[in-house]
């Protein structure tokens, strides 16, 4: 029987609740669908770690993680602590390190759940595979002249012919396979940007030539969002730099109805590494600790954590019953216009899970 | 009397058709409202000029603008001439020789006009203030090892004190004055832009204290481009970098309907230099020629040109009418889905002009 060590990271405020969710749900679809065990190690690397202890996780933090082939993660940053100590102190050299050189993000809207569009689950089912380890984080740059008047900052983005290749050529494969339009958009602004984007656009071009399956093209970052929520029907599968990626996925989950539905894959498609796997809202200090957290976007996170996993049974499994839910609309979190509490919800995915078994 | 001595640049594609409408609004404007003149200068510099002279205008170009109070612009960029030489040959010189350190973009719903979000006109209104002349478009890199599989391209944004700290001013000055909720949004992402981004925000805190009657909120433009799309109404003045602002308001375009109807106001406020007026769309090379531009965008854009002028009457008595047009829906183009031809919205614009003077 396959057993997967999985390493748990609820984090900060409402990570917590959600991935307590995400945790029963999996565990419940390992009962159901059988074929397969999970070990779990629950590290309490947080910003109340920090506050205790100076540091986001112990110095050995990436060696304990390096024995897991999954991490499962909530969401970090807390009132108190810089974001750029919670996010520099954990979840950025995680991406960077384990080298999670792509970031998934499916953009669906899920059954029974209204769009701030005026279109329906129909009309919006993409992905965006976003660039996860370079580009314009890639934190090179500094400050000059501190406190006068020619203060100075400057910021660099760095990118690699290695690491713009594999993650347009993974969008490619993807569209290959993905089942849609087989048709793939690149995020790019070379009008504006004349080195990094002008490079980037040239990859995009040569590698292009070795998917004449796939329908490619070229889009600058400000038009493609706008493309969004003009035309999301016409989108199957997108590429974009770290930076683009991040803007154009919350403009996609927003789409999605909710913040808290949008689930996310941080991957090492070589599986040399843990691959990492969030809900893509974050912390949300003002409702923490008050179990009205929606779980779906943890739940959806389980469940593209299961289906990496290998197992793709419990993967549709957990994905369908939590489909069901948001359908019926019975059990739904206030931000989605309900009343049920983080474990109504939570709960009633598990009981659909036992019906459609 | 006032002259007002304006330079005319049509540019390519659609800019044709659309100036020359703007043009006869302006010039409706000025017989019915009486008290200014106007002069203009046409210039043909454009994609075509590039083809036949190899310069997308003449070497003393800058020159011959400079001896204007504000340049009309309709759009840049053609198939067969690559966006980095239209680009970086016209429009971005002017933007920065001209200090034009501004770039207003306002984001209202047109009354009778359809959002592709489930809002109305009252929902939607509000004003990005746009850094025009660095940061992200600074044009600073390079590119290494071209061709090898250690190719590395570097794009690096540049920050001042001068040119981060006049435009956020500028924008707690607007929301100060501008009889809306007293509220402004910084564009940030300091969570990942560990020195820009950082640097901007601590500008922004120490600006805000002069401000104590306008709410000052940052907010991460990930987020931020979800917020649009979920909280219109919420949202009063913004103010972003060169890049996040480029991205937030072609989003909030979209918002508008139809990337036609969008205006742009590239400022230079101490009015040293001429300060240039452009609808937000672009050439739109597909439908050139076809007269059915949408010819909003650039009316709208004539308006904040004669508002900027100190035609405050004029200014109005353009965008009441416009948006009377727009209201009663009888001549709209096709991206609205109406029939009318560019020329038609035009005259429609103007006789509503005549009836409301
Ligand atoms: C928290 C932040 C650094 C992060 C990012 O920008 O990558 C987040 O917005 C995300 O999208 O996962
Ligand atoms: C054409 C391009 C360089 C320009 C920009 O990015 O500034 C355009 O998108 C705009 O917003 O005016």
């Amino acid at each position: 029987m396959n057993k997967h060590r999985i390493a748990v990271i609820p984090g900060d405020g409402i990570g917590v609740d959600v991935i307590n969710e995400g945790i029963k749900v999996i565990d419940t679809a390992k009962e159901l669908t059988g074929g397969f065990d999970v070990e779990y190690t629950h590290l309490p690397w947080s910003c109340e770690y920090y506050l205790k202890t100076g540091r986001m996780m112990p110095e050995d933090g990436l060696d304990i993680l390096k024995d897991h082939e999954a991490i499962y993660l909530g969401a970090v940053g807390f009132p108190g602590v810089p974001d750029h100590i919670s996010l520099w102190g954990l979840l950025l050299p995680i991406r960077k390190e384990f080298d999670e050189y792509i970031n998934l993000r499916p953009i669906k809207l899920l059954k029974g759940i209204q769009s701030p569009l005026r279109k329906g689950p129909e009309d919006i089912d993409f992905v965006v595979v976003r660039e996860n380890v370079e580009g314009e984080y890639s934190g090179a740059g500094g400050i000059v002249h501190q406190g006068t008047p020619s203060e100075t900052a400057i910021q660099t983005s760095i990118f690699t012919r290695v690491g713009t290749e594999r993650v347009i050529r993974y969008a490619f494969e993807l569209a290959r396979k993905r089942g849609g339009k087989k048709s793939l958009i690149s995020a790019t602004k070379s009008n504006a940007l004349n080195y990094s984007m002008v490079f980037w656009d040239r990859v995009f071009n040569e590698v292009a030539k070795d998917y004449p399956d796939v329908t490619a093209r070229l889009m600058h970052v400000d038009a493609l969002a706008g493309y969004f929520i003009l035309k999301p029907e016409q989108i199957d599968v997108v590429v974009a730099s770290n930076l683009f990626g991040d803007i154009l996925t919350d403009l996609g989950s927003a789409m999605q109805g909710s913040i808290g539905i949008a689930p996310s894959a941080n991957i090492n498609p070589e599986k040399k590494y843990p691959s990492m796997f969030e809900p893509v809202h974050g912390s949300a200090p003002d409702i923490a600790g008050k179990g009205i957290a929606n779980p779906i976007g943890a739940i959806w996170t389980a469940s593209m954590m299961l289906d990496f996993l290998g197992e793709s049974d419990a993967a549709r499994l957990v994905f369908k019953a939590m489909e069901a839910v948001t359908e019926e609309g019975t059990y739904l979190t206030a931000d989605l216009g309900g009343k049920a509490t983080t474990q109504q919800v939570g709960e009633a995915v598990r009981n659909k899970m036992r019906q459609l078994v």
